[in-house]
C-alpha cells in the first residue's frame, strides 16, 4: 500500500532539566550524546531516513539553532528546514506552525511528530508502526502510538486502545486518554493488558490536523498563522514573529486536539522506547558491569552497586562504599543522588535559577556559529579564554571599550585584522590588541584555529562588545 | 614549680590518605585549614607559645619544607628549626633525632612530642596536664598523655592507667598499653572508665629519652646519631644523611621505647580531642545546620540529611535525596562516600598510585619555593599556566630544549632576564622566550606578580628544564 510522503517533524523545545548538569538550557538534553554515541536529536532525525520519508521539520528554540545547524552538518542530513520559536508555547503550537510549513510545499502530506530527546530500541517495529499509521492517516484519522508498558510507570500518560479498526490492521480507536495514575492504578493498567503509555509520538496529514485544530482551538491557528505569515528568513532558519507566536495559548496536542477530536486513533507498539527523562532512566538503558553499575569516564567505583557514575569531561570521580546512587560531574557541577530521589534535581536548577547563577543555562564551553570558546582563568583584572574557530569561519569586526587582548596562536593559523593591518598569524605566534582598536578573527585555513586569548582590564563581561559587521546577522 | 624548657617537637611526617582528595601526599592533611581556619601544623604550633616553651622543632618530609617554611613566616613563628626526614622511618628514629637536636643546645631539656596533625578544642586542659607531666618528666618519667574516652572507638589504642603517683599529681603509673580493640572490649573499656586513647602525644627529657632508647633499640639510636652528625644545613633546614638514617629500624614510639621502658607514666586528660583520621572526624567536630548537614564552599543540598558536603575550590556540587553522605569535591577528583565507609578512600588513594596517576600526590595548583602555578589549560603541543611569584623571590636561570614561552603580566611587575637583555614588564605587557633561550623570571616588587604562561611546543615536560643558577639549592 502506498501513502502520501511523511514529513518527519522533531520537536526540540525542552531544556532537559532534570538531566542536569550535563543538560543545560543553552545546550540541552537533545543535543548531548547522553544515551548513544551520537546527539539525540541526530539520532531522532535519523530515525526517519528512506524514501517514504520527506526531508525533516525542526521546531526548536532560537538559542539553539546555531548548535542545531552544526549538529545536522556533521550528520550530513541536507534539505532539513529549521524554524525558530522566539518563545516556548508547548507542543500544539510548535506542530501548527510545522503543518503550515508542511502544507506549504506538500498539501497532501502527512507529518510524523517526534520528540526530539527519546530513545527507541528497536526501529524496525517502529517502522512497521508507522506503516500501518500511515494507512490511517491518509485515511483522515489522527494517529498517537502507544507504547507497550514493561512496568507500572506512574510518570506517564495511558491510553486505552479501543475497537480494532476493520479497514486498518493494526490500527485501534482511542476509547480515552488518562492522566498520570498512581502506582496501583498503573498495576491494574499493566496487568489490564489494553494500556499503552502516550508517547507524545504522531502521525496525521497537515491538513486534517489544522482542521482539528480551527474546530477545537482556533486561537492557536490564528496566531500560529499569523506567526508564519510574518516570519522572516534569517540564514537557513525560518524565524517565526514573536508576537504573533507569544498569542498562542500554551498547550500541548495531546490537550489541545487529541483528547477532543472525534478522528483520534493509537497504533500499540513495543519498540523499546524510553524518554530519557531522569538519570535513573539513562542508567536503567545503559550497559551495566557485574556489580549493576553504570560507570563512564574518568570514575573509580570501590565496594559500589547499582549506581550511575560519569565523569567525561569532569574531574576524577571516586565513589566508595555506596549503592544505588547517581554521580554525575561535569567540569563546573556535580550532582549526587539516588536512584530514587533523583527527581529532586529540579528543584537544584530551579535555585539555580533563583540566585541568578550559570550553571543552569550554560556550560563551560560555550558555543558561537564561528565555533566554541572556554574561559580557563578568571581573576579580578584578567581572563583567559581558550578559543577554537572552525574552517572557513569568522568573528564579527568588533572593538572593546574597558578590555585589551593578548592572542596567542596555538593550533591552526589566524587572519588578522588590527586596526588598519590584515596579516596571518602561526602557531606559536601572538598579537596584541589595545582597547578600543577595532579587530576581527577568521580562520582561513582547513583544520581548526584555536588560540589562547589573555583579556586585561577593569571590566571583562561578555556584553563589552560592539560588532560593526557580522557574517551571523548579530550586529 | 618549675621544670626544665619544654622543646616543642611537632612530627609531620603523614600524607593523610583518607583525607584524600583535599590531602595529597605533596600537600597534605597537617598542612590544610580542613579544621580549624588555619592549617593544622601551624595551629599545633601556636599550642605551645609562651614562657615555658623553647622554640618548636619540626621534623618533616623533605618534599614539605618549602611550604612549612612559609606556613610558619606567614604566621609569624620565629626560631623554628626543621628537621628534613630524606624518608620516612615511623615515629621513634623522628624523635630519637628532635632529642639530638634538644640535647645540642639545652642538656636538661625536656620535649613535648605531638604529631602535627590532630585538633585540641580544650586548650586550657593541654596546658594544664602538660604543667603535671612536666614535673614527673623532669623526675626521669616518659609520659604519655592518655585522653578520656567519649565513645567505644575501635580505631585506637588504649591505655590502662596504674596506680596514682604520691610524688606527681594527675601522673599515674601505666598498668598496660592495648591494642585497637573490638567492639565490645571498647565497650568495656568505656564502661571501666580506667582507660584512656593513646593519642601519641608524649613528654619526656631528651636525655632520659635516648638513654632508653639506647638501652631498648639501640640501632635506631646509632643510625639516628650518624644520620644527624653528617646533616647538612641547606638555608634553614637540617637535612639528615640519608644513607644513615634510612639504617633505623621503622618503628613507633610506643613500640620501641613506651610499651617497654619501666619508666613510663600517664596523665590522663579531656581536652575534645581529636585525631582528625577520616572526613567523618571532621563531620564530627564541625558545627552543623539544623539538618545536621556539614556545607562548605559552594555547595547546595536539597532533601539530605547528617552529611558533609564540602567544595571549596572545586565546581558546584549539588546533593539531592542522600544522607549521611561525604562528598568533597576539589578541581581535578571528587571524592562521594558514605560516613560508616568511609575508610575506604584508601583504596582509591592506592589504586591511583597503582596506575601511576597524579592525583593522589599533588594539587592542581604545585608550590614552589618562590611562589605557586596551576595549569588551567593543555592541548597536545601547549599549554596554559597561571604562575604566582612571591614578592622578592626569584626562578631559576634556567632555559628549555622543546618550548618556547609567551609571558603575559596580569598582575603585579616582573623583572624578566631574556638572552643579554633584562627588562620590566607590567601588567597587561608580554614577552616571548623562544626555546634555547636563556631566562628568568623575577619579582622585584612588594606585591605578587602573577603571569599566564603560553607554551608552545612538543614536549612540554616539567623535566624539560636546565637550571644554570638556582637561589633555592636546586642546580
Amino acid at each position: 500500500m502506498t501513502h502520501p510522503h511523511i514529513h518527519p517533524v522533531i520537536l526540540s523545545g525542552g531544556v532537559g532539566s532534570r538531566l542536569w548538569p550535563m543538560s543545560r538550557a543553552l545546550y540541552p538534553k537533545q543535543l548531548l550524546p547522553l544515551a548513544e554515541q551520537e546527539p539525540m536529536l541526530t539520532a531522532t532525525v535519523r530515525r526517519t531516513c528512506g524514501p517514504e520519508f520527506a526531508a525533516p521539520i525542526l521546531v526548536c528554540n532560537e538559542a539553539h539553532r546555531f548548535i542545531i545547524a552544526e549538529q545536522l552538518r556533521l550528520q550530513g542530513v541536507k534539505g532539513a528546514s529549521i524554524i525558530l520559536e522566539p518563545i516556548g508555547r508547548n507542543t500544539a503550537p510548535a506542530v501548527a506552525v510545522a503543518a503550515l510549513a508542511v502544507l506549504a510545499k506538500d498539501p497532501d502530506g502527512l507529518m510524523l511528530v517526534m520528540p526530539s530527546d527519546h530513545v527507541i530500541g528497536k526501529l524496525e517495529a517502529f517502522h512497521q508502526a508507522i506503516g500501518l499509521a500511515a494507512q490511517a492517516a491518509a485515511g483522515g484519522k489522527l494517529v498517537t502510538f502507544g507504547i507497550t508498558p514493561t512496568a507500572p510507570e506512574t510518570g506517564y500518560g495511558y491510553i486505552r486502545a479501543g475497537e480494532a479498526s476493520a479497514q486498518w490492521p493494526g490500527v485501534h480507536a482511542v476509547e480515552r486518554f488518562v492522566e498520570k495514575p498512581d502506582r496501583k492504578t498503573a498495576e491494574g493498567f499493566l496487568a489490564d493488558g489494553g494500556y499503552s503509555w502516550n508517547a507524545g509520538i504522531f502521525l496525521f496529514s497537515a491538513k486534517e490536523l489544522l482542521q482539528e485544530l480551527t474546530a477545537l482551538a482556533p486561537e492557536i491557528v490564528t496566531a500560529v498563522q499569523a506567526a508564519w505569515t510574518g516570519s522572516a528568513e534569517d540564514l537557513d532558519f525560518h524565524r517565526l514573529d514573536k508576537q504573533a507566536f507569544a498569542a498562542a495559548p500554551s498547550l500541548s496536542v495531546d490537550v489541545a486536539v487529541m483528547e477532543r477530536t472525534q478522528k483520534a486513533a493509537v497504533v500499540p507498539v513495543d519498540m523499546a522506547w524510553n524518554d530519557v527523562g531522569a538519570w535513573p532512566a539513562l542508567w536503567e538503558i545503559s550497559e551495566k558491569d557485574p556489580h549493576g553499575n553504570v560507570l563512564l569516564g574518568d570514575v573509580m567505583a570501590v565496594d559500589v552497586k547499582g549506581s550511575y557514575v560519569r565523569s567525561e569531561r569532569g574531574p576524577l570521580t571516586a565513589v566508595v562504599g555506596l549503592d544505588d546512587v547517581v554521580v554525575v560531574a561535569t567540569d563546573d557541577a556535580i550532582l549526587v543522588t539516588s536512584k530514587d530521589r533523583a527527581q529532586g534535581v529540579k528543584a537544584v536548577v530551579e535555585a539555580l535559577e533563583a540566585q541568578g547563577r550559570h550553571e543552569h543555562l550554560s556550560h563551560t564551553t560555550v558555543y558561537r556559529p564561528w565555533g566554541s570558546y572556554r574561559t580557563v582563568d578568571l581573576g579580578d583584572r584578567y581572563q583567559v579564554k581558550q578559543i577554537m574557530v572552525h574552517p572557513g569561519h569568522t568573528l564579527s569586526l568588533q572593538y572593546h571599550f574597558h578590555r585589551a587582548e593578548h592572542w596567542i596562536v596555538v593550533e591552526g593559523t589566524a587572519r588578522v585584522t588590527c586596526g588598519e593591518k590584515v596579516f596571518l598569524l602561526q602557531e606559536n605566534e601572538s598579537t596584541y590588541i589595545s582597547a578600543g582598536t577595532i579587530h576581527r578573527l577568521e580562520n582561513p585555513g582547513c583544520v581548526p584555529l584555536r588560540l589562547i586569548e589573555v583579556q586585561s582590564g577593569s571590566y571583562l563581561g561578555e556584553d563589552d562588545i560592539v560588532r560593526l559587521e557580522d557574517t551571523y546577522g548579530r550586529c
